[in-house]
């Protein structure tokens, strides 16, 4: 079992004409992705946000479902309760050295092609399963992580791809795809 | 370019008790998938559902969409724009045959493992290259397409793991990663 986390970031990401804002929080982000994260074990889902207010409806979220004791929701109570709601990439950051006891090598997710050492989908596989450091994968909402993240990671994952160029997923789409090519089996 | 087409299904499908029921429209199922569908080159994606008023709702987004003429949504509309709204599994089997001129191979994907001859991922992918056949790959919603369905199909695909036996996956999800296995490309 490799030791893989992932944080959604709200905040500093960019807009379509590439300046700096904050997302608000999709509650089907935290839904899916926390489904996707329970499926390909990943040991926490970091959901970003400095805005008090967008942390205040994550966290009502996770707790009406964690709360529900019927059967056919147990499932989703099992993914949302490795949700970690918190304000900064710093704090998701010091939140796995806790756990942890190192640094985890952070790579960040991008539908296009950023100029920063690549790592492949291979050797990262490779190495979550060598489980020599733990790995914390970023993904970015609106129009993708702002430039101060990206300078800050260790390195990025190369875009996903169909036959053509038109490659405008989901984050959704993109954190399950990158997740199953990362720990997924399949026959 | 190989000739692929997806349906969701939302009748006949199976409530947590296994009972035949159908289940109402996902907006964000229209979204994903459809953006899904653009990137991973799927020539059509059938949003079947035989009740007039989910129709109209999903008729409605899809309009609100291709009308809007804004620049930073032109790739929502592209992926939008292959959507069809179908009342049955036969209607979009009927527009298929339309199209390309003969019966799809039918292919049901499901979370669970299905008594069914199955087709495996590599196979599949190397008929789409082929471009024999066209491919018709069937999507449930709720518990998972009813039997009535799965009887009907030529073969299943395999469920999608992670290292363990959680595979609790929004069909969002699993339509982006099976897509994606089918389709897609990556370093």
């Amino acid at each position: 079992m490799g030791n893989l986390y992932i944080g959604l970031v709200h905040w500093p990401i960019l807009n379509r004409e590439g300046r700096i804002l904050a997302s608000a929080l999709t509650g089907i982000d935290l839904h899916d992705i926390a489904r996707s994260a329970r499926t390909f074990d990943v040991k926490r889902y970091y959901v970003i946000t400095p805005l008090k207010s967008q942390q205040e409806i994550a966290h009502r979220i996770q707790r009406y479902w964690l709360d529900l004791k019927e059967e056919d929701t147990t499932h989703r109570a099992e993914a949302l309760h490795q949700a970690e709601i918190v304000a900064t990439l710093d704090d998701s950051l010091t939140h796995v050295l806790n756990i942890e006891g190192q640094r985890p090598l952070i790579v960040a997710t991008s539908a296009r092609s950023l100029h920063k050492e690549r790592v492949t989908f291979d050797r990262l596989r490779a190495q979550i399963e060598g489980e020599d450091r733990p790995v914390y994968l970023v993904f970015g909402t609106g129009w993708g992580l702002a430039s101060e993240v990206v300078q800050r990671v260790d390195a990025v994952l190369p875009p996903i791809y169909g036959p053509g160029e038109y490659n405008h997923l989901s984050v959704r789409a993109a954190a399950a795809i990158i997740l199953y090519r990362l720990r997924g089996r399949s026959e």
